[in-house]
């Protein structure tokens, strides 16, 4: 099997970004927001939107699964190459919730070009990333004068990630058939900036929560009842202060049961990276570090488990005042889980506590929804070196090792297919994920075309020698 | 000077109900919600048409006092002698927000009478009870023959009470030579209960405050940064965690300075009150009661200082969950005085120790409003006598003494005019002040309106008498 050439590809892409752009802008502006009940129409037309743009990119099996929730798109293209290993990439087409007056400099579901950047919701997260891959293989066909990829290839691109992907474990177990493959290739991460090409190796798991603490049947006078019944504002306050210690390590009984550690080894990788604190609090937007002691900044985003509170909300928050004990208050908490934990074990021991915080007077009622789990993948495994060496064709430069914080469904997928699960993602921390402006690098996302489409033939051609 | 008969007062309130009723009901259809500014048009609305009703009661000088905020309705009604002392009659006519979807079983600004009951926001808090008076008024000039009352009558109806009286001390101080009395009469206090009638000596201050905690410029993604900077959402639930001691004392540092503790007599008087706790809870529509170690519930409501959250916000409160860090979170606080602290003092002491509970990468602001200042009116003063026989004549059992865990801007009429402050009200615990379903017992109303009437010839004829 031939190595792709690489200037055919560059030529390729070269020719065809601007159709590219064209048809991610009308992607981009489906509100495929999965979190708000609303948008449900949404979400199914970007599937279907979707759908429809794999079968024009030339897969000849292209399906719309639905699930309890929001539908999947699943699309397969056989290899001509009878002895082609199977790939199966997965992304998200769901976006998280955006409003202009959020902060947007332009409205989040009205894609703008400004210099080399792509701003919309979506753009980096994650359906840039997912869109990629269809002039990645578009690419990897025109320069290598195939008529089909050199591996099997298989998308699945689910619509619930952004609400914790409820029902994505139950059709993969359900569909564990159509979707068995080699390896897995998640598009739904970042890399290092735009000169450190990185390649992550493991994602942070999910467990979210909404607790509801219930006092009085309704508001009632502070004046006349206060400071003799128990406020809920309070206690949610309270039970919220009592998440973490003074070492702002969370105080959870049972919390870290099961965490792996950092080794020796992982740590000076991750003290190599050209890691600048002051930038990077400007991407984070925001004046000082704070997290669990003895513990670097990276360490704390990629390797150790948290408990942050998305949102709180209880009583009266207009403008002016309102001289009550609100009847209810509302935490939302999301807790990022590491290799070695236990999403059901956190679950329990978050409830146990919660319980032993709430005053005599409240009532407290606590949902959990679906989790995610961590996932780690091996440093010396071979399908990941062929990840690497794609992107290093791309990018020109060596390629270094990463983690991510956030979290995607990809453990599920190494669960239940039994397959080893590889990060291919080319978004920046200056981003903006989930946040107000979000955008997307041109540039990079071309480079991600250009890895997908040298990734297909280095996989095909070192996997087959695996052991 | 004569003594009023009872039954002209009562037959002359009977006559009249009817179309008292109707003319409440219509000022109670006036929205005058002072904190909303889109109600601003709706309390000037509230001022005028008082003012029109005062005239057609009788007042001979009528006037609608402008303030920097919402107006004030003044009326002078002179006495016919000429030694007559001068009582002034403080109430308000804005309402606290209310919207049918807090839990309204009817329009909370279309006034429904069920049974012996009239629901309305400011049936109660206090339209209701500044109402009253006029038909007190016009009961004592009926049924003792007058032209003009037995004192010379002022009535003086705020605009902002329900916003903590921002304009009102300005507005005294500016008004005082026309404000001038010997006696002020505060209606905007409740009784024990039906059966119980009570006399209000004290009320709580207030001081309110609203802290804006800032963290990031922007909702960040707790994936990508969580555990790694400051959450302004666990920064503000960190300060309303901390505002309480384990015995649920304020913990502010200097919070207590010169608090008047209550005397035994004191505390003998409120336990010997037919206080049950059972029902008590049943109307703060509460399971459990809470609050500062060694004192009774009564204790905590009239005689001891508070810090209460009255709202709390700070990131996503939608349906499902949005995985960020928020930007910002805010805390609105309201503190109950006691007789003896001083409100800029009990400001100071926040500001403080709240600057010292932010952690780094988090700027905090705080604004105060304009405080309202405690009182307590003296259990032998002689003006006290007499709103105490008037309510016995009009309810005809012994009238006992209580405080209110409310607050008023009665201390500022006490300091800037220099005259006693003493409490008629008639509105009951189960009245839902500040909550939906506010309502007013109609009976009670109209005890008030009788209590009126026999008033001014009571303190007409020993306010002379008076040292």
């Amino acid at each position: 099997m031939s190595q792709t050439p690489d200037s055919a590809v560059r030529a390729y892409i070269e020719e065809h970004r601007s159709l590219f752009l064209d048809r991610l802008a009308a992607w981009l502006r489906i509100p495929s927001v999965s979190a708000q009940p609303h948008h449900a129409g949404d979400v199914r037309r970007s599937a279907d939107w979707l759908a429809a743009e794999l079968r024009d990119t030339g897969f000849p099996a292209v399906e719309v699964w639905p699930t309890e929730g929001a539908p999947a798109v699943y699309a397969e293209w056989p290899s001509d190459d009878p002895e082609a290993p199977t790939v199966l990439v997965y992304g998200h087409h769901d976006v998280q919730p955006a409003a202009r007056e959020d902060g947007w400099n332009s409205e989040p579901f009205e894609p703008v070009v400004r210099g080399n950047r792509l701003y919309a919701r979506g753009a980096a997260d994650d359906k840039g990333q997912v869109f990629f891959h269809t002039l990645g293989v578009r690419a990897h066909l025109a320069a290598t004068g195939r008529t089909a990829p050199a591996v099997n290839l298989k998308l699945l691109v689910e619509g619930e990630e952004e609400s914790g992907s409820p029902h994505f474990r139950a059709l993969v177990e359900q569909r564990a058939e159509r979707l068995a493959a080699d390896a897995v290739i998640v598009s739904d991460t970042g890399m290092w900036s735009e000169d450190t090409p990185t390649v992550c190796t493991g994602m942070r798991g999910l467990a979210e929560c909404e607790i509801r603490l219930y006092g009085p049947d309704q508001d009632i006078h502070s004046g006349s009842f206060g400071g003799a019944v128990p406020n809920p504002a309070t206690a949610a306050a309270r039970l919220v202060a009592a998440l973490h210690d003074e070492h702002a390590r969370v105080a959870v009984p049972g919390f870290y049961d099961g965490v792996i550690e950092l080794t020796d080894r992982e740590r000076e990788l991750f003290a190599e990276l050209p890691f600048d604190e002051e930038e990077w609090l400007r991407t984070a937007a925001s004046r000082a570090t704070h997290g669990e002691a003895d513990h670097t900044t990276l360490e704390r985003v990629w390797a150790r488990p948290t408990a942050e509170v998305n949102g709180i909300g209880g009583g009266y928050q207009g403008p002016g005042n309102k001289t009550i004990i609100p009847s209810s208050a509302l935490v939302k908490l999301s807790f990022r889980l590491v290799a070695g934990q236990d999403p059901d074990h956190v679950e329990k021991a978050v409830r146990d506590w919660a319980a032993g915080q709430v005053p005599a007077g409240i009532r407290c009622e606590i949902d959990f929804g679906a989790a995610t789990r961590p996932c780690l993948t091996p440093l010396d495994h071979p399908a990941l070196r062929s990840v690497v060496r794609a992107m290093e064709r791309a990018f020109g430069t060596p390629v270094r090792f990463t983690r991510e914080g956030g979290s995607g469904p990809a453990a599920d997928l190494q669960d239940v297919l039994g397959a080893p699960v590889l990060f291919l993602g080319v978004s920046v921390p200056s981003d903006g994920w989930h946040a107000p402006d979000e955008k997307v690098e041109l540039d990079l996302l071309l480079k991600g075309a250009e890895t997908s489409a040298y990734l297909w033939s280095d996989l095909a051609e070192h996997w087959r020698s695996a052991p």
